[in-house]
C-alpha cells in the first residue's frame, strides 16, 4: 500500500474526525476506493471504533433514478443509519464522473429535496469530506492518474494545525464584520453577513481544505456578479454563471452552457435561490482547476458563494442563515478583483491582507 | 449487460423478495458484483421502492479484525439500518474467498456473537442469499469464469414455481413426521422432529435454492455422523467432520484439516454445540461441488446438518429449536446411505422416494 494512503487514513481519524472508542462510523465510498477504506478500517479497529461502509456508485444511483416509477421519500432505513453514526467519512472515488449526465435535472432535485433530513443531520457528526484519486478524476482534470496521485495527496497530507492558525486572522475578521463588498469583473454584489460566524475550514470537515466561510444574511444580497469558474453540478458543466440578486433573491440569471439545469435548480425549493454561503480559498497548494469542488473551491486567489442551505455552524446567535435541500457552490477568480469588509481591503487582486 | 443478469435481478425483485412499493430496500454486495446491483436497482426503481447498499470486502473486514483493540458490540448504527428495511438482498460476490484465513477462529466466534442480533433481525424480513459469479468463487471451484457463469445462471434462472410443487412432497412428510433415521458410511443418527415444520426452499430466502430442510428437537440427537464433503468457514476447509451426539449435544468431534478451528466453532457460545438444521437437497441441476455453502448444500444427492441456531420458520408451536450466535451447515454424501422418517425410506443411495 502507498504510504501517503495509511497518512491520508491516520489524518482522518485523528485530526478531521477525532474519532474515539466506540464510535458507530459510517463511511460512504465507491469500491475504487478500496485501499482507503482498508486503511481507515485498520485505524478503526486499532481505536475500537465499528465501522460500516456504503456502496456509492453514481452507475448504480443513476440505474435507479432513470427507471423510478413511485413518490420519492426519505427512507427510513438510510435515515437510522445516519442518526446512529458518531463520525461519518465520505470519500469521492467513482468511476466515471459523468454517469448521472443523462438523469434529469428536476428529478435530480426532487431526489435532492427528500435526502435533506440526511445532510441536515451529517452537519452534526464528526465528518470528512475527501477524495481518493481515481483515474475518472484524474480525466476530468485532464491529467494522468500518476499526476493526480500526487496533486491530491499533496493537496491533503498537511500540517492542518499551521493552515488553522494562519486562516484564523480571516476567520476573526469574518465574525467582526458587518458588511461585504466584492467588485471585480462584470461584478458589483454587497451583503450583510452581521451576527454570523467566520468558520476556519482547516481539514476537519474538508479534506483538503483551506478556506474561510460564513453564511450571509439571506435577504440582504444585494447587485450582481460573474462566476468565471465552472460549475459542476452531478457531472455536467454550467459556464459563466452569472447572478443578479434582490433583497437576497436571484431575480436575473444566466448561463453559457446547461442554462436550464441552472433554471431548474434555482426552482428546486423556495431557498434554491438565495445564498447559503460565501468563502474564500487560500490554499496555495492547489494550483491547477480540477473540476473537482473540493479542490477548486480551496484555491488561493478564488472566492465562493454557495446557493441553497448555510451551512449550520456559521449561523451566529444574533445572525440568521438560508434552508434549502440543496447547496452548491460557484467559483469566482480574484486575480481581478476586491473584497471589502466593512470598507476594509482583505483581498485584492489575489493577495490576502497578510500578503500585500 | 448479459441477458441473465437482468433475469437474475427480476426474480429476486419478484419472486424471492416480492418487493413492493415504498418497500427500503437493503443490498449487501462486494462491488465486483455492481452489474447485478445496476440491474437490481433497475427493478427497485420500477416498483418505487427505496435502495441503498452496504459495501462487502473480506478484506476490509479483515483489516478491521486483525487490528481490533477494543470490546466487540452490537453497533446500533448497522442494527438500525436492518431494523427499519423491508427487504435484505445479500449478494456473496468477493474478491478473493481466503481473505479471512489469517484472522484467528476465535475472533471470528467473538465478532459473530455481537452480530447475532443483526443475523436474527433478517430472518424477519423479506430476505434473499444470493451470488454473482466471480473470478475468485470460479477459482475455488476449480473452473474459468466463463465455466462458473455457466454454472451459477443455470442454477440460479429456474422455474421456481415448478420447484416449489415438488418438493411440497418432502416438506409434508417432515410436517407429519417424529422420528428421523440417517445411515451411511460411519454414520448411524436418530433425532426428532416432532412439531417442527419442513420448510420448501424456493428461491425465496435463498438463490438458487432447492432443499427442504426442518429443525431438529435441540436435546434428541444420538449417534455418530461422517460429512464426507468439505465444510467451509470464512474460507477455511475442514475436512471430514466427524460427531458424535448424545442428548443432542457434541459430546465428540474430529476432522482431518483444521480440527482446532472446528473445536473453537463448537464453543463460541452454549448452542454452537447443538443442531440447528436438518437440510435435504434436491436440485439435480448442481452437479459439481464447488466449495460454496449456497450452492453444495443444494445438490441433489446431499443431506446437510447445521451446528448452531434454527431457522425460526422451522420451528412449530409445539416443536423447539436450537438457538446461537453461528449457523454452519456441513454436507453428507448420501448417494450411499439411506434417510427414513417415522420408519418409511424417503431417500436411499442418492434416489427420492418419487424416484424410486
Amino acid at each position: 500500500m502507498d504510504d501517503r494512503i495509511k497518512e491520508h487514513a491516520e489524518i482522518i481519524a485523528d485530526w478531521s474526525t477525532e474519532m474515539e472508542k466506540d464510535d458507530n462510523v459510517l463511511v460512504m465510498a465507491h469500491p475504487q476506493a478500496e485501499e482507503l477504506v482498508i486503511a481507515l478500517y485498520e485505524e478503526i479497529g486499532e481505536r475500537g471504533a465499528h465501522p460500516t461502509t456504503l456502496f456509492s456508485s453514481s452507475e448504480v444511483s443513476r440505474a435507479y433514478l432513470k427507471n423510478f416509477n413511485g413518490e420519492f421519500k426519505t427512507p427510513e432505513h438510510i435515515l437510522s443509519l445516519f442518526e446512529n453514526s458518531d463520525v461519518v467519512i465520505s470519500i469521492k472515488s467513482d468511476v466515471n464522473e459523468k454517469a448521472m449526465n443523462d438523469v434529469p435535472g428536476q428529478l435530480l432535485a426532487e431526489y435532492s429535496k427528500v435526502r435533506k433530513p440526511i445532510s441536515d443531520m451529517v452537519q452534526d457528526k464528526k465528518t470528512c469530506l475527501t477524495a481518493f484519486p481515481t483515474n475518472a478524476a484524474a480525466q476530468l482534470a485532464d491529467m494522468s492518474l500518476r499526476s493526480y496521485q500526487d496533486f491530491v495527496w499533496n493537496a491533503v497530507l498537511r500540517d492542518w494545525q499551521e493552515v488553522h492558525d494562519k486562516q484564523e486572522i480571516l476567520k476573526k475578521k469574518m465574525d467582526e464584520a458587518e458588511e461585504v463588498y466584492i467588485t471585480g469583473k462584470e461584478t458589483e454584489l454587497t451583503m450583510s453577513i452581521k451576527g454570523n460566524l467566520g468558520e476556519n475550514s482547516d481539514g476537519k470537515f474538508n479534506l483538503p481544505s483551506g478556506e474561510v466561510f460564513t453564511a450571509p444574511i439571506p435577504d440582504s444580497v444585494e447587485g450582481e456578479i460573474l462566476f468565471d469558474k465552472p460549475l459542476i453540478y452531478m457531472g455536467r458543466e454550467i459556464n459563466n454563471v452569472r447572478l443578479r440578486f434582490e433583497k437576497g433573491e436571484v431575480v436575473k440569471h444566466s448561463a453559457d452552457t446547461n442554462e436550464q439545469l441552472l433554471s431548474q435548480i434555482l426552482q428546486a425549493d423556495e431557498g434554491a435561490n438565495k445564498l447559503g454561503e460565501l468563502g474564500i480559498g487560500t490554499n496555495r497548494g492547489i494550483k491547477i482547476f480540477t473540476r473537482n469542488m473540493l479542490f477548486d473551491e480551496k484555491m488561493g486567489d478564488t472566492i465562493h458563494l454557495a446557493l441553497g442551505k448555510a451551512i449550520k455552524r456559521t449561523i451566529g446567535e444574533n445572525g440568521a442563515g438560508n434552508d434549502s435541500a440543496i447547496h452548491m457552490d460557484i467559483i469566482k477568480d480574484m486575480s481581478q478583483g476586491r473584497l471589502e469588509m466593512d470598507g476594509e481591503t482583505v483581498m485584492e487582486n489575489g493577495k490576502f491582507i497578510w500578503e500585500m
